[in-house]
């Protein structure tokens, strides 16, 4: 085969089907691909599915800890997880711009392959495009996700309730620095990973934990600032988070410094903000800690009463400010 | 709002939410998007689920007879539909150039809106980024569809036999030739309208007339030639089709002429070719007949014996062909 993307790789002729059979179809094997019909026919178990969508258009491609195909499989599970829901199938959508390495593209779908297989997802649906050179940056990914809701939970942003606690599952700011970096030529001492992962698995860890969890969240665009902004505004409560409880790596937090980030509003890929009930939230802490993308969680802030939607941020000198929603843009094409 | 979408829009602060509330959420509406849940929590009747994913990059964004809201609607419906699945539910992910105008994008979601309300079906999650000026053609959009398997039948592209008749819901070309002139600003005395249509109501219909229907498949990119051959491949018999049967519109057939395309080769929207049993051709003729998009329906070949995976065209003037799978690219961009 050619060692670039053609646009004829996209026609749906001959080449296209070459490229889905030597490139696609075997990364993410499965039965119900390999049919090569208009749609994938799957079997759910019983009860409510859930159904989520992201486009990832992350620049660079690949980043320090990762690169678009894994974060195009980790980012719509942890959608589906963060609902309670046991994800189960992808769909994936690329469009990719003429020109394109042929070796490039192979990386990035073994490495949605790799982590869909960590997640226990299959990829069971997918569709190529090609335009011209100029009109993508070097490829966009979609992929699409289907869930079984988990049984005996109730999560939702309206739930959060005064008195409950707040909980983040480690350090806050890896993923956006770590595109950041790599996208500006940052060579640091010690190079910051993105935390891109999938995190099904210590969601459900979590629930087992503290099945009165409230709402979760992925702290990603926006990252934790705007998430708690959301959830406060919806379930018209107030939050108090503790500035010297929110872990920061030090090399994100210098970085941050140099270029004037507020790491609170820097995108994560593999963090959740957990709301749970108070008499259950060490429980929830101990599941989080004990699962290795929970290491550093930590019990953050409270939900409040009065002032509904307000974030209130207590300073490390003993200060209390407005942490408000992200109002510009801080880091584009993060995800 | 701003009339232009900025790179902020894509950010996940402010902008984005109000973006999502003031120009999706309103298109779209429905309860469950309206939660703005990290992912929507859906009912399925009991029984299996389609899936299917499509993106769209048509060039340009409005055509005669549609543009790319109506199509991505369209294209992902029509995906479910031929796999006999009743299309519910759509997800959606906008990747929108900085600069494009909002009241375009306003266009092509009221679009959306409508074609979603022809098909029956709903837009439940959504997901909207933006990339810098030149790293798109205006935007972008990705849906995937999920459906409930219809009972009772057994469709699969492998399932042609030989003696099964060959059915065309209506004229071929519509769309590739709708949408070629539109970015060539031909300006020919009675324009093509593009085919893009939701099938999923004529599909229906042919499947109560003709409950033995083999398979059916959407003749998109590649046309009905290449789907042909993919259908003759997977069923491992030939085919054989005459050319006189086949309808093309005189406008189509005049520009194929000037600009040395073949028909057979161009990608439709709103068609549908179905293997039928002999003795089921004449009702499933009559039902795709009596629907709006298959008045021009016809039994244009059937299926044979011997030399599997070929497809022969009987030409006008009695000579006969093998119509082999699109080579090249014939047109990029169409869908
Ligand atoms: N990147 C991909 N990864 C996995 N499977 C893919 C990918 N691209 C296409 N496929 C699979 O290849 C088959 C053909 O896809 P194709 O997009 O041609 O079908 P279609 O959607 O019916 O046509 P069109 O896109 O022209 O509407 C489908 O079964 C699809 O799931
Ligand atoms: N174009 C759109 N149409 C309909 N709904 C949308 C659209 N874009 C976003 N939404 C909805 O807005 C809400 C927030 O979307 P958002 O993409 O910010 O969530 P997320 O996927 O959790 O975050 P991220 O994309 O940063 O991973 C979701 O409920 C989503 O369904
Ligand atoms: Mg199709
Ligand atoms: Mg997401
Ligand atoms: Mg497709
Ligand atoms: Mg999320
Ligand atoms: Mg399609
Ligand atoms: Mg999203």
């Amino acid at each position: 085969m050619e060692d670039k993307i053609l646009l004829a790789h996209g026609s749906g002729g001959k080449l296209y089907r070459r490229l889905v059979n030597e490139v696609f179809l075997p990364a993410f094997q499965n039965p119900v691909l390999a049919k090569l019909e208009d749609q994938a026919n799957l079997t759910v178990p019983k009860g409510n599915i859930a159904f989520t969508t992201d486009s990832y258009v992350v620049n660079p491609l690949f980043f320090p800890g990762g690169d678009i195909g894994k974060l195009a499989v980790c980012g719509t599970v942890n959608d589906l997880a963060v609902g309670g829901a046991k994800p189960l199938y992808l769909s994936v959508g690329f469009i990719i711009e003429e020109g394109f390495s042929l070796s490039s593209l192979r990386d990035i779908v073994n490495s949605m392959k790799k982590a869909a297989e960590e997640a226990g997802v299959e990829i069971v649906t997918g569709d190529t495009k090609v335009v011209e050179k100029g009109l993508a940056d070097g490829l966009y990914i979609n992929t699409a996700g289907i869930g079984v809701t988990r049984e005996g939970i109730n999560l939702s942003s309206t739930n959060a309730q005064p008195g409950d606690l707040i909980l983040l599952s480690g350090t806050i700011g890896d993923h956006g620095i770590a595109v950041m970096a790599a996208r500006e030529g940052l060579t640091v001492m010690s190079p910051v990973l993105s935390d891109v992962a999938p995190l099904n698995g210590m969601i459900s860890d979590l629930i087992d934990a503290a099945p009165g969890v409230r709402v979760m969240r992925d702290p990603t665009r926006g990252g934790v600032a705007t998430t708690l902004n959301e959830l406060a505004a919806a379930s018209r409560v107030s939050m108090k988070i503790y500035e010297t409880e929110i872990p920061v790596r030090e090399e994100v937090a210098s970085v941050c410094e140099i270029f004037g980030f507020d790491p609170l509003y820097v995108a994560n890929e593999g963090k959740i903000l957990a709301v749970v009930p108070k008499d259950q939230a060490d429980d929830a802490l101990r599941a989080l800690r004990q699962h290795r993308y929970g290491r550093n969680a930590a019990i953050i802030g409270e939900v409040t009463a009065g002032n509904p939607g307000k974030v209130y941020l207590e300073t490390a000198i003993g200060g209390s400010r407005v942490i408000d929603m992200m109002a510009g843009e801080q880091l584009p094409r993060i995800c």
